[in-house]
């Protein structure tokens, strides 16, 4: 197989976390496959909410497009809102897979219904919205918060992460789930040592999205171009939106 | 009534269509409603996708902010996308109204079930996602695209205006629905027209917007900040963002 | 503007529910606006059940006749189950709406999730029926019932207030949601002041609907007579029916 | 077996109809059931749409309280909107079954997926809000409708019969369903021979819930009167519905 | 009436909950019907998950053909997961139904939503999908396991049918449910003393897939041999499962 | 990374499908991936209903014990219905996909709709259910019966490719969606040339399942053993299915 380049994209602009989210990408990431772990110039430190995504959305929006520009095979969007999916796809040639997306796929493969654990409260609605989006409304037992913010998973203290492994525990207890998705990107080193330490999956939607890239390389398989996502219309950008401007 | 000043946003950058939505929502503001027609400093100049839609999201965002700041009661995104809803009703005070959800919602209680003519057909995917989104995938008999992009409802050729009528006809002819929705802010002016022709009510989503804007301020309703929609968190924007950067 | 007429029929027999129902009305109506609040000659003097909505149907569309004989412009039904409103709808000219509707609808534009406040457990099947036919069904986070027969809440007693109270910052803790539907139009004076005491929106119907009817109105959106809605097919009715045959 | 009663219910005023409709009854009824079919005293001729349903429901419950006075074992709705179904299972002490569901529920359990083929096509959405309210929207294929009127069932000239077959035969070569439910009570002599000629499953509601009502009353099983489907509270009807006072 | 004979196959190879079955089977049926109550020569001794299903599914088969042959007018399949229902079907001539099937359809023709009690936790998942699969996800208020295995109901100690009249009592307090489903052919003697002491309907699906085999047959309804359920295609089976190469 | 045997079993017994399927398999493994590809050593030459997949379903449970004991490190089952697939993972350790599962979910990923193109019609409703089941009925734009039998695949004339490739080419013209998922595990060897031919994904699910099972294997997750999915519950099978007896 030759080489595999795909591009991780960090949609906030926290560095300590494009590095974690990077790691977890290489500890999966297949021989030949070089993981290029980015950030937005601009934009959101961390994201948690609706109006975080939108900021974040066009970060990765540049993103995409340096990427394509670098000639990448594929792209992962590793925040668990998916910000900006739909769009990245238009905009991409090759496959772009949201961290959320990826983890959820995933988690209705190994168990009948799964968990999340996530961050603070206002993000479930977002993770709600995708549920129903994505078809697995039906797939998740219920959805947990830490009420931690995002960038409390890189405070060093290991307190998030504590509480994300008390949550989990007590999920499996009530919830009648078989598995676990960890709702934010941030958490993505957590997943290997839960799954073993708790006996189920417990699933990053980080590693999970660049298996799927891999897998959809693989197999020639890139965003289709024909209908909805078909690259945008040809139109003139103004002002910071110029360097988005299509091709 | 004290006075009401409703901000009716054009998420796209053309002038020409800002004023189109202008006067139709000023056509059937009340008398003490104010209304402030804007459009984003930069953006796209039309939207017809995702990427255009993710990319506008920021214009609303600045807008809302702007409004907000001047005082406005309320807010209009008219876009039948409703780009940026949600990131919207985080940001503001009052109520925000997306225009595809106005004429949606409208459409139920007039109608059983509602056809939708919109502009280019892969716009047709994010109407399908509204819809499910809202609640409103089986109120909706079938969707319709004249196959012209948004602003040939501009070019003053009357071509694209004359393609919704056909394709409104058809629709009620073949779809067995009782109510047209028109899916585009640039359609804002055939509503009324087309209402009094077809005999069925044809509902155009900035008019429906603004009076929903209107409805809300009246009973004292603004957007709930409790919960999910509550003011974003704080955290310094960078980059062309900062002008975001939340109060 | 010109004048418009709006005929608010309580289902019910109770006089002093009725007056209550018109008040709320009168409260938020638009200066030109004027309400006719009505309630039928016969039937149940509370709603309590599907029995108790079957009878409450057949006043609503007599009331509705006689709107539509004096010319009123729209009409709304003042009970939380909407009893009748398809039927009413086939009858009459203009719009007609619904409180439950007008309140559910309102929710889902000011919170992304709500929680319903009702009297008797027994009611509760039918505010879960409308959510599903209106398509709220994943809006609504939950159902409550203060377990009180409507009536109390004319008492002057004021034990079904605070029940209520209690039960919306019991929902507002509990459910996830961010605003509150009041499930009775005997609940409707209740609305601004919970509104302004517990910082989220709570609804009520009724005034939620003279607002939506002022809209529709405004916007020269009548019922559809194109299809399922329109006028009854002429025949002989019967009986104590005679007074219903159509026009 | 003990003799058991059965009472079926045309809720329109026809003689004719009831008399077709009781034949349908007794000719499927086991040897210990007596069928007592009756209509209301009034009401309307035929019942093609939501205004017709609402004055029929009224009538039903009329019977049904004439019925449980009798002291009948079980009702069957015979019009196949089932008017007022849940209204009469709450004045009944015995099982009610409507002939819509009758035969919705049937025709799941011989076929994947059935089509429906019914009157005036305004009375497919009563249809549709069934399959919905009833959980078989995914089981139903397609809704026809003849274009005729109810009572073109009855004027002997056996044109609405021809047209009901057509439409089964081309139902069955378009639709990829397994079985055909007749829409209307009037149809309820057709399902024998069409399903004979045909050969396959179709099914006629009238029939169908008489088996339905035997069945469950052999089995002990009535309406619940635990929680949503108690009797209807006590309270003093007014008018015309005094005759429907609460026992 | 002529005389009908109904295969009632226990899934499982326990005899005694075979005669369990069968007596409960004969404690329903009409006076002209048959009841033969089989189970398979070889496979599970109990069904408490997909595995157990599978290699069930197999036994049904095998019995549907033996019944086929001694020109059995309909079949039942007497374990709550319907295991091979739509095999069956297609191998079949008569009527299939599974008991699961005919519990949850009667269920809600008494009751606006009911609860499911059931044995092992690990086989709810399977009463989730079949809820989803027939359409009464929304009917369904709650599912309860009593978690004892499938034979506990056949041990004589009475544990079992004690920890189901319990977990009864808690549902109906609990879930706002009207009826109870039992989720176990082996719970089949419990229906009618728990629906006397409970006094609400407490359904047993193999008394009620009796009376519906029973009323499919009085109205000469079969399994549509018309598309998806016709007869299997011929083809050459091999090995052990040579005795079930189609006719 | 280590080695990684994937078992890839057809489920039907015909050895020219087994060899397609494995060729289909290899072509897409990892370099340190080896492809086992068995299948039942008695069963139905082909599967064309829920007949021959209840049938199918044993053999793929004897495969899969036979698999777990030669330690393999997943299972793919390959054929359209995914027969047995809840089952198998009940007996597995590692991960188990279905190819039906494998090619919609990755389908969702690259395109916002897409088409299955199929074999019989008999076999649509198969993945009808599987849609709904999985979550991805909104998904799913069409479905296509091509209305030649499974084997006509392996019969050397070219004529069932060539079905295959016209109603690609028609459903992308009038479906609506983006890419097409092949609906047979003997179409494998179709997909890459499709892709490359019509330029959008034309998604063949033995490939998809073989890089799915790498993916999980690579992430360390397996089917959960908590809950629905775990180990059979111990207990003598009888007859032929001895040799499936737990471990």
């Amino acid at each position: 197989m030759s080489s595999v380049r795909i591009q991780v994209i960090n949609p906030n602009t926290s560095l300590a976390m494009t590095e974690t989210i990077g790691a977890a990408a290489r500890a999966v990431a297949a021989p030949g496959t070089e993981i290029l772990a980015v950030c937005p110039r601009a934009g959101v430190p961390s994201i948690e909410g609706h109006f975080d995504e939108a900021i974040a959305a066009v970060g990765v929006l540049e993103q995409i497009r340096a990427g394509r520009e670098q000639g990448v095979d594929g792209h992962v969007i590793a925040c668990f809102g998916d910000p900006g999916l739909l769009a990245a796809r238009e905009l991409a040639q090759g496959p772009v897979i949201g961290i959320a997306e990826a983890a959820m796929h995933m988690a209705t493969m190994v168990a009948t219904r799964f968990s999340i654990v996530t961050t603070l409260p206002r993000t479930l609605i977002i993770a709600r919205h995708l549920l129903h989006q994505y078809g697995f409304h039906q797939h998740c037992a219920a959805l947990h918060a830490i009420d931690l913010p995002v960038l409390a998973l890189e405070d060093g203290s290991g307190l998030a992460q504590e509480k994300v492994r008390e949550r989990c525990i007590r999920a499996l207890k009530e919830d009648g789930s078989g598995a676990i998705v960890l709702g934010c990107g941030g958490m993505a080193t957590l997943a290997q040592e839960l799954t073993r330490e708790l006996r189920v999956p417990v699933i990053d939607g980080v590693s999970a999205a660049v298996k799927m890239v891999e897998s959809l390389v693989a197999l020639g398989l890139a965003t289709s171009k024909h209908g909805d996502l078909a690259f945008p219309e040809k139109k003139a950008l103004s002002g910071q939106f110029q360097s988005l401007n299509p091709f």
